[in-house]
């Protein structure tokens, strides 16, 4: 039986519920894993009145944990800076790193793995992406011999707690309320729902996936803050409903990276991801279509992808994830794609609306797929529903300014349509 | 960069798939598994015009494989008795065994398993389920941490495919042939069909899940070539379609077992796996329900499981697969399982009909959840479709016996129903 010295950096949820897990289930994690883990110490820089860390010595200062005999740092404070001072200092003392901080290896992953590679150390960090649905060593070891074409996936929890429960006839600001009082969405939001959660897990798959550096923060994000009720009865009158969807694929010789809601099929796989699952869909040449989803968050789900990462480092040998930095990054430019779209416009009752608005979109030569006109005489508008063909990314301001300017407009939004 | 010299055993279409693979995505396995695969020899006992080996040598002797300066021995050969031998001899000279063979595992696994142990080997078998998806990784190493309560899914994709055509309106017969045709139906279908196939599956899957030795082959398998084109259309009337489902739950201290057909939820994640998909559902402690679903068959993804294990032989350094053998593996009985059922019971038109069958379920006490009494004047005889609350398994005889009895009914068949 192996054996690991761990030191556990934080004491909120995620780290209570790790070390209950390691107590409780410690019968699964010898039989099935061979490893016994005993943990050392605990860096909380107050206590937890919801756990009880028994004889287990606790340190004030989290950096004081790096100074006792243990293999391995479990980081589980969250945020960026503190955490990444934490993580490096952690490998200069020859530390394994085990995190759960998909922020912290975002920003400062290339620096953390370079120096890990050279001081001979591992970081491992499955439950940075869908807590514990093992979606990182699935990319990374039961893949190895896939080229890997196209990633795409429903990343964030929150948005896909609020939106499911949108497509069941909810608002938007209730909803996130609920799921705030429910544990799913935090006090602050903004970074759930405005889809940089997710950007921050699709570009760490697509940099393990693609053997390239973490992407710039600057592709394509765009978050479900905007969606309304009645977006979700014109997409379901057309076969389609509405998620947050984050990609990444081959492209050619670039990358395509991209974080935004979708107007997808009903009838597809990740369509009926419901509620807080997380899920991918992974294209190879090898598998076709893979496809793995879970419960993308909560305390338990993150303590089995940590202590697998535990597993993972005492029964293996090989080396380091090692980065190929000659390689670079390119990404395609977001305004170069083509996508459908799905426009919602709010005008006065006029009989001229939509002959106004169908010749924007052909002044540009924008093909429209369909165009709905539907009166709401109680609020006496016209909601004009527009599917067009695929253009191009560039041209969406145009449109949009265009259409605003119409006198009888008030309001336009869109979603994209996702093709497959 | 590590290196593994392998000798294949076996030339048919998943060996040559295995070292097409090895030769074209060799970027891949060195970049992302750090390996480097030297295939030294292949057993073919003869030529197969659709690969060239090369300079490879070859065996015509299959055993001569083992002899030749390797460190593992892939068997792609199938069957079980041959297979037996090859791998118990590869074994005993010291090497490791990467196989694809169900069969030969489910009969044999816990005798390989003991050899491969006190030599000091590893068997590695990812392909022996759903081919690349990777099931078996996912079960013996990510959920190391989880309690695993239930494993439920579609493991024979002849029997998958062939549901999904009839889903669709096909009959039963063209199918198969259809499938035949396609490469997905062996000549002889039987073992795919009537469930054997699956129950190989699901045994292995069990036997990990739960830490027991491999299960007998007494268990229930039932397949799926007593299914009708008109069984779907009853079971979409309810909001069901039919699938081939295998499962081991853990059943109080017990385990069951049992791979049969049932009628399962159109809107289940697994009712919406088509054609020759595979998918499981695993239930854990810590993960809640976890998905995964690929393909289950086919050269290259056979290859890419193949490859995994080969990776994972070389940059791992756990103990071989520790099996329990102080563990009984006790199966519930299943004539003590509790069902609900559906029933197309076929009778002459007669006004008395529906009161008879009733009477026989009333009978028993089982109670009705619905009945439904459809005349099909043109054939001149009387579809009555049942649904039944739960009832115990070792009813089903006595209500067969009766219901055949009766003078003015001509057939019957049932499935179950999955209640979740």
């Amino acid at each position: 039986m192996k054996k690991l010295k761990i030191g556990i950096c934080g004491w909120g949820n995620v780290a209570t519920g790790l070390f209950n897990t390691i107590e409780n289930n410690n019968k699964f994690i010898k039989s099935n894993g061979n490893l016994e883990i005993e943990i050392v110490v605990i860096g909380a820089r107050r206590d937890n009145p919801k756990c009880d860390p028994g004889a287990v010595k606790i340190e004030r200062d989290i950096f004081d944990v790096i100074d006792h005999d243990i293999d391995v740092v479990v980081e589980l404070i969250g945020g960026v800076d503190v955490a990444r001072d934490l993580i490096l200092k952690s490998i200069n003392k020859k530390k394994h790193v085990v995190t759960a901080n998909k922020a912290v290896l975002f920003h400062h992953g290339d620096e953390i793995f370079k120096e890990a590679n050279s001081n001979g150390v591992k970081i491992l960090f499955e439950s940075s992406v869908c807590a514990g649905t093992p979606i990182i060593k699935l990319l990374t070891e039961e893949l190895s011999a896939n080229k890997v074409t196209k990633i795409a996936g429903m990343l964030n929890g929150t948005s896909n707690f609020i939106l499911s429960n949108m497509e069941e006839g909810s608002d938007f600001k209730p909803t996130l309320e609920l799921a705030q009082k429910e544990g799913y969405a935090e006090p602050d939001p903004t970074f759930d729902i405005e889809g940089m959660d997710a950007a921050h897990k699709i570009g760490i798959l697509s940099s393990l996936a693609f053997g390239t550096p973490l992407p710039p923060d600057d592709f394509y994000i765009e978050g479900i803050s905007k969606i309304e009720k009645i977006d979700f009865k014109y997409a379901k009158d057309m076969g389609f409903t509405i998620k947050h969807l984050a990609v990444s694929k081959l492209n050619q010789d670039k990358i395509e990276l991209r974080a935004h809601p979708v107007l997808i099929k009903k009838d597809s796989y990740l369509a009926n991801l419901k509620s807080v699952r997380n899920g991918i869909e992974v294209e190879t040449d090898l598998l076709g279509t893979l496809h793995i989803a879970g419960s993308g968050a909560g305390q338990e789900s993150t303590a089995s992808g940590v202590i697998s990462d535990l597993v993972n480092l005492a029964n293996s040998n090989d080396n380091i994830l090692e980065l190929d930095s000659n390689r670079n990054i390119e990404l395609v430019d977001f305004m170069s794609l083509s996508f459908q779209y799905y426009f919602y416009i709010e005008s006065n009752i006029t009989p001229e609306a939509v002959e106004k608005i169908t010749s924007i979109f052909a002044k540009k030569k924008i093909a429209l797929e369909s165009i709905a006109h539907k009166e709401d005489l109680k609020e006496n508008i016209s909601h004009i529903i527009v599917i067009t063909d695929l253009f191009l990314e560039r041209e969406i301001q145009y449109l949009y300014e265009n259409i605003l300017n119409l006198e009888s407009v008030n309001k336009i939004r869109s979603i994209r349509i996702e093709s497959n």
